[in-house]
């Protein structure tokens, strides 16, 4: 799985990872049978694992989910973290932040959606727009993005230090992929809702969007909270990938169930 | 499913309601078999609506869980929402409330956790417990229960006239059962943690708690907001209607696709 780490300290070159990579799985019908079976392996550990992170309640886990339009956010949602016990895992989206929000420092929305002690929660695009989305846009130079992202380092520590474990990913889709599932919108009727035509403006400017990834995963995969860059062409091989290196982060955590109330005998409980 | 709903202006007597109740499914394997089968085939249909719900954006449910200790809150939980998409549907579990929550008026922290419109969330205790467990410890007397009640039924009121619709739950279990959970949970060392001594001075209360579920029920079972008492001594029995009644509910509310944004014609949309 490490071959899928942003390396620390080197710079990241997307245009080496290839979205269409199927590899460890053989690109056809049994390498697609192996994937699905192995997420739904990697998601009953999981369950079983995060019951014991909600007992023990002294750890938690953030995973940082981030793409391009049309990457696969919402549908690696519905498939990995679905069967999860929703008691123990919370999903937030960030959107195009409000006046309010504004009004504050762009990582005040964030520290209120981080997740408290015993918790799995996941971020649909997070503080990492403040540095991709408003560059791209001019919102934010080059100045003030170094500034974001020191100061995302400092959050991120911050978090690893009181107990709470980061994973990062980038769901990487090619340029041609984005646009055949943009068609797909387009021709299912049912789909039309998720349709934005403002996606279409933002597509011309794929390669910069391209270039800050890079620059903020270069900065900001740090062995204390990695990126990982998820071949998503197939929906299959990205699901499989992120399940295995979402469970792998888990059973490192190693929760334990907590030990019972102090100074109980349980040999000696009487129920009346 | 009428016959589990607590009807209104009558007062409720739940000695009549049989936590051991299995129709309408027979009481064997076949029974059970079908009860399972059951969930599943609406589970399968609550996602189908949730997808519209949340892409729709117009209206939300909220979904009250209330029961006596071990009576199976949390399992239901996982049995019948688990498979939702996390990304709609949010869980509030409300505990002992803490100094700034009891520094405001009780309806304070409840508010704040209400679902947005698209989302599912179901709480997990609720603002019931104002007029339930503060009543058996007498924080709150019949009078303020009273007012409690008025301004529970005003809140309600407020929520399903903006969009919310609400369904509550009272899942039923005998104190018999309750015992064997209860010892279940010293028998087994993984359940340690979830045995809590102060369970036991509850459960000498037993008959105070179901005196207050009962006036708290009659008082606040509307055409709005109706409670339903389920039989929950046998778990494939209540995951089987609980999952039922929400999908009713949701069928109910009929969510639709919106539609896509004003003057786009989907067939001239060239993407390059």
């Amino acid at each position: 799985m490490s071959n899928f780490k942003v390396p620390y300290g080197k710079k990241l070159n997307l245009g080496k990872y290839d979205p269409e990579k199927t590899v460890p799985y053989s690109e056809n019908d049994s390498g697609k049978a192996k994937a699905k079976e192995d997420r739904k392996k990697k998601i009953k550990i999981m369950s079983k694992i995060q019951e014991r992170l909600f007992a023990e309640g002294k750890q938690a886990l953030l995973v940082v989910l981030q793409a391009m339009d049309t990457g696969g956010k919402d549908s690696t949602i519905r498939s990995v973290f679905s069967p999860l016990n929703p008691q123990g895992c919370q999903v937030h989206s960030f959107k195009k932040p409000t006046d309010l929000e504004l009004s504050h420092h762009f990582l005040w929305r964030i520290h209120q959606k981080v997740p408290r002690k015993g918790m799995i929660t996941v971020f649909h695009r997070s503080h990492y727009e403040d540095i991709l989305v408003t560059r791209v846009h001019g919102f934010v130079d080059d100045k003030l993005a170094q500034k974001h992202m020191d100061e995302i380092i400092q959050f991120e520590k911050t978090l690893v230090e009181s107990g709470t474990q980061i994973i990062k990913f980038f769901l990487h889709i090619s340029k041609d992929e984005q646009k055949k599932r943009l068609q797909d919108r387009i021709r299912d009727p049912e789909k039309h809702w998720k349709f934005n035509p403002d996606d279409l403006q933002e597509r011309k400017k794929w390669n910069r969007y391209h270039r800050y990834y890079e620059e903020a995963m270069t900065a900001t995969s740090l062995p204390r909270a990695p990126w990982y860059v998820i071949p998503a062409n197939h929906k299959w091989v990205r699901n499989a990938l992120v399940s295995s290196l979402v469970c792998q982060k888990l059973a490192a955590m190693n929760p334990v169930f907590p030990p019972p109330p102090k100074g109980l005998n349980f040999n000696k409980i009487n129920i009346t």
